[in-house]
């Protein structure tokens, strides 16, 4: 068993980071600053937790990572005009992300406002073309933009967050932590292990099967992300407890942590377990779930 | 002679808005304010240019409507997200668009930046899934995809944009004005014009002259525009002289008045120039290119 899934990480994460690169615009020659600030984001680190996913459920239908390069890419630019989007004084007001300045209080809330836009819009444009040039069908670039618009529009990550601004300041229930969350992270999550599968050729059971792992991983990590801005938060690059200051709606601040641990592994379990019918190609998948499960930070 | 463009401008306009109310995300029950505010600047009035454009495009080539609907309508998405973003306080800080309280006016700065955001995205999702349901084939689709967000991106509008931003308050040559301008507004103009003719079965040399058709009539649009800000701007729904107030690089501003009409008056006459191949087909396109080129408001 000579599987180190740290390894996997490692490895996927310099392939994306070297498409990212060719897909995002040139700074140099640039008479403005938007390529700049676009690149500060993508660049300024992450854990590139869901290209990692695409990649990894790509393999686990047996399909080439090559092909499914560009998506995860595609996806990452999505996940990085979200984080910009949301930093702005207008939204969460945070001045750092990843331990760095975030976007807008480098290039101002203008350009931050524009690069976030053109990332967004850049990556579909990315799927549509890199994807098809990389081997990827018309049909299925098509499924995947519709499942990642999907995910990270108004029925998606946007309306979650629109719903997380709706509920600060006041009492809220689990029901609606749990419909912020799956909305507002286990979507785009939950598109980018589907894309992946797609873009390996997965059939429609093989499809449902990662639906529902995407789902369950996403819902844990948000929790864990949550349990660690209580815990520890500075690994996180935030400024630690930024989210109970806010007055945030989250699993712990209503269920407590232990509870809260308890249920991120309740369900990790239940997205290894979508994966049975997959047999050892579903190794990298199987482990970032217990991966993910056990971060700390 | 029954051809009236007025007649054909109000009829296809029509038959968008219906089409609009259909892919926009419903408001009754909605928990937030996301889709109303969606909703509140597409049905805020508008030319709806760019879906008569597109429609008109496709009718030149020999193409069914029916078929552009979906793409007509993702181009007025985007570039609503677009005006919604621009009026932002952080960018141009507008509280009055098409006569009626700018989004942010109306519901604040998240939920607009939110609300464009979402408009963009969703747009992407129109023409994967509903732009594939009406027949568009998927290579089709994926081509239409690329061309619009190349138009809309860093490489096109959203670059224009940055780059209008970046020449505020210094001097600025002809040159630079063009550069804005082509960005900033022909690009998803020519866009819109090149995806109709991509839906209604365009071959490469029609959609070569479709392309130029659509940076000479987007350009000579711009002229148009900047010059009616200055002559009478009340009809655009703006502030009368709001952008020479904010010292915007325009045309006029550099040229004068009738210099600028004469150039829109040239470049009009190219884009009809384009039509030539096309014969009684493109009869809506050259009327529209003149009826853009007479319009005082």
């Amino acid at each position: 068993m000579s599987f180190r899934i740290e390894d996997y990480i490692y490895n996927v994460k310099r392939l994306v980071d070297e498409e990212l690169r060719e897909v995002l615009p040139e700074v140099h020659g640039a008479k403005t600053k938007l390529s700049e600030a676009m690149r500060y984001s993508v660049e300024a680190g992450g854990k590139r937790l869901r290209p990692v996913l695409a990649v990894a459920a790509c393999e686990a239908v047996g399909g080439e990572a090559a092909k499914v390069m560009p998506i995860a890419c595609a996806i990452e630019m999505i996940h990085t005009y979200s984080l910009i989007h949301d930093d702005l004084p207008a939204m969460d007001d945070d001045t750092l992300r990843r331990g760095v300045p975030s976007n807008h209080s480098v290039y101002g809330d203008a350009v931050a406002i524009l690069a976030g836009d053109a990332l967004l819009t850049d990556a579909f444009k990315v799927i549509a073309t890199r994807g098809v040039e990389k081997g990827l069908a018309p049909e299925a670039a098509c499924a995947i933009i519709t499942d990642v618009a999907l995910a990270a529009g108004s029925a998606g990550m946007v309306g979650g967050q629109a719903f997380d601004l709706a509920l600060e300041g006041r009492q809220v229930s689990l029901d609606e932590i749990e419909s912020v969350h799956l909305l507002k992270t286990s979507a785009l999550i939950e598109a980018s292990v589907v894309a992946g599968g797609r873009a390996g050729g997965a059939g429609e059971r093989e499809l449902t099967a990662l639906k529902k792992y995407g789902r369950a991983l996403g819902l844990a990590f948000q929790i864990i992300d949550d349990v660690l801005d209580i815990e520890g938060g500075a690994g996180l690059g935030k400024v630690r407890g930024s989210d109970e200051r806010r007055d945030k709606a989250t699993y712990p601040a209503v269920m407590g942590v232990e509870v809260s641990k308890d249920k991120a592994r309740d369900l990790t379990a239940q997205a290894i377990d979508c994966l049975k019918g997959f047999g050892d190609n579903a190794i990298a998948l199987t482990e970032l779930a217990r991966y993910l499960g056990n971060r700390k930070y």
